[in-house]
């Protein structure tokens, strides 16, 4: 991992591209794109069109995917055929008992997985919960802190703290890039976003890894802004545990189901927080005592919600034939491709990058600081380009490789071009949620 | 709350009803029910017919309600118009922000609870965690204990220990009939189920709550067996935590998202142990420190699951213009007049009822021990009468009064007459989750 700085300055857009049109590139770059074909999977408006001036484009994957074509349907029958006529014979007859682990099985190549180590259910945050004091109670016993990612999702750290008030720990915000200085034999574990939710920086999750396994403590990952947009590696990398969403880039829909990942070797450590009935070894023994079921069902906790986590997986089928590795490097042309754009269309000076451009150390978002983001991004919203906008002066545009093209970068870029050269007297406030 | 001591002997059967036509009984049992046009709400098979020797029972509503005819169509559209097309725009234009306090509102009145006091969002046993931690610290600093109903589901128990462990406390299990005179200065709180999951057995709330209350200990209550099927009265009885499941009498579906009620004069004092972002007092402040929502919304731990939800928003439209009252007479009427069949119908000795025959001590089903309950079981579920089975045991019969008729009531027992009349040679387990 590149020990570039990224400062604002140094991070800054390039010059202009000058008179290249960048409309026929991104249409030679779409025509040579091998994920082309898995934009069909999805629903989406149609594409834009510079004649027309129609601009509909999407670029706010990172909050919430586009519906995936396959789910309508799925969740049309689960409801109508396996709820509605087999009823309670569908916990066995449907499968509806094991979905959490058969779901957690599918998400798991595009996170560095083996079978059997990512199980579904629960929101992230409960999912933080469970990693956060699973790892502490995993953690050897002179352990004092959990280190929290200074720049995190603030849900990671409100939860981080309530695990530490709970079980007589202390917490300790850190740079990421500051974990492998700061860690001492005192640490249990760190708590670090892979992609930061704001700038779209992607942390080091093997160097950050290794330092923490070096110090004798866990690393537990929040993969909210990663999975489904570049490679993971957990088990390669020797991740304790990881959560994640499954609604941004692995498009599951609003508030789908998170997901919790245990390296195999620390599964029969793991001690839930949350030892509900559908984590012990036999449910219907009904047993008063509990007993923790093996591997990684010992992550669950109550009934599974099943609409939602068969829409999921009915999500998952987009990535039928996709390779992580390849949609990383569509991610990686599209945010070039876009800064380049920007580059080209905005004036200079009215806006600057906040995300590395350093490709090892990117995600798949770029976020642009402006003044009057808000208003700024509620105009791109009424001109159909759908990115969102983080206080106090942030847009984010995420790029989902299995639909997002290089026409829509470019139109987005265009159409910002347009905004920020002549700012408009608009209202404030956008919608949006999920980090 | 009567006195009456409920043991199986004192529960038992009643005597043959002789040559009365019980079949007749039901036909005009349901003519007459004021709640006979609440079937057509729901997906169910054709009504049990004598003549073709076809059954099609559900009395597994106690585990998983039917299916109501307004859930598919909404889901749809949410599917199709609200993330399909709106995408991100939903969260504020179609209500999906709110979603888990206005579906709260929903429930409040079948629960006895005014606007502003339930929230609804993660599993069952994600709630009672946080309804016993954030009991506990309500409670007075010198409490050391928790008291479990000793004959609860075993996922209470087994959260309840959990949220013990972690804020350094002890349970205690005691008999619910024990409670008043077990609680000592020293007891945080008691976790109670209001009908119990195996008997069916309905355990005196206001009493129980009365008496904690005197000795300065809080409520709390697990409504999954009792919320639908009969009157709560949470507010009337000065609950203080309450918790509970959709997916039975509610009908909400697989897995349904479940709700937490927290009396409005103590939301000011809960603190949750799962502070996740979206109980913040402004969410898109993304502010590094916590501070609690006002009201319910402190309830709220992170994104909420929008297709479950709002599936359930749709199944609690099977409620409209229905009283609790009226679904507790008919619920009381159902299971009086089972028992009546299957006193009739099932050759005498060969199961007994585990159900108090006490209308004030009886929730919404009716248990029969018997030899060899889960060959019987499935047998019965050949034969399309559809209960569910707990070891070693014991067969459920549960009772939705808003979708179970008295031909229903009567089919099963006859069904179950043949049945047991004559054992038949088959392989035992059955499908069933949910308590």
């Amino acid at each position: 991992m590149s020990e570039t700085p990224d400062s604002p300055a140094e991070t800054g857009l390039r010059a202009p591209s000058g008179a290249r049109d960048m409309a026929s590139r991104a249409a030679e770059l779409d025509a040579a794109d091998p994920l082309a074909h898995t934009r069909d999977r999805f629903v989406l408006d149609a594409a834009p069109d510079h004649a027309s001036g129609d601009a509909s484009v999407y670029l706010d994957g990172n909050s919430l995917g586009a519906l995936p074509r396959a789910v309508a349907g799925r969740v049309a029958d689960v409801i109508a055929r396996e709820w509605g006529e087999l009823r309670i014979r569908s916990w066995t007859e449907s499968g509806w008992w094991t979905a959490p682990e058969r779901v957690g099985d599918k998400i798991a190549p595009l996170i560095g997985a083996a079978p059997g180590r990512v199980v579904v259910g629960d929101s992230t945050s409960v999912n933080l919960f469970k990693a956060v004091v699973g790892g502490v109670r995993m953690a050897g016993k002179g352990c004092t802190e959990i280190l929290v990612d200074a720049t995190t999702f603030p849900t990671d750290g409100y939860i981080a703290r309530s695990a530490a008030r709970m079980t007589g720990l202390a917490v300790r915000p850190v740079e990421p890039a500051r974990i492998a200085d700061e860690v001492t034999e005192r640490t249990a574990l760190a708590l670090v976003n892979h992609v930061d939710y704001r700038t779209g920086r992607l942390n080091d999750l093997p160097g950050i890894t290794h330092a923490l396994h070096s110090a004798g403590a866990l690393a537990v990952w929040d993969l909210c802004h990663s999975a489904g947009a570049l490679p993971v590696g957990l088990d390669a990398h020797h991740v304790d545990l990881a959560v994640g969403c499954t609604y941004k880039y692995l498009n599951g829909g609003p508030g789908a189901p998170a997901y919790l990942y245990i390296r195999e070797s620390l599964q029969e450590r793991f001690e839930s927080p949350l030892p509900g009935w559908n984590s012990h070894t036999d449910p219907f023994a009904m047993d008063p005592a509990y007993a923790p079921a093996e591997g990684i069902a010992r992550g669950r906790v109550g009934t599974p919600d099943i609409l939602s986590l068969l829409a999921l997986e009915a999500a998952l089928e987009a990535w039928d034939g996709v390779s992580i590795e390849a949609v990383r490097t569509k991610s990686l042309a599209l945010t070039d491709f876009f800064l380049e754009c920007v580059s080209a269309y905005v004036p200079p000076g009215r806006a600057r990058s906040v995300t590395p451009y350093d490709h090892q150390r990117r995600g798949s978002q770029v976020s642009l600081e402006c003044p009057r983001a808000g208003e700024v991004m509620d105009e791109l919203i009424r001109r159909g380009v759908v990115g969102d906008f983080r206080r106090p002066d942030v847009l984010r545009f995420g790029f989902t490789p299995l639909y997002t093209s290089f026409a829509d970068a470019e139109r987005a870029a265009w159409v910002l071009g347009e905004v920020l050269g002549a700012l408009p007297e608009v209202g404030s406030g956008t919608a949006g949620t999920g980090g």
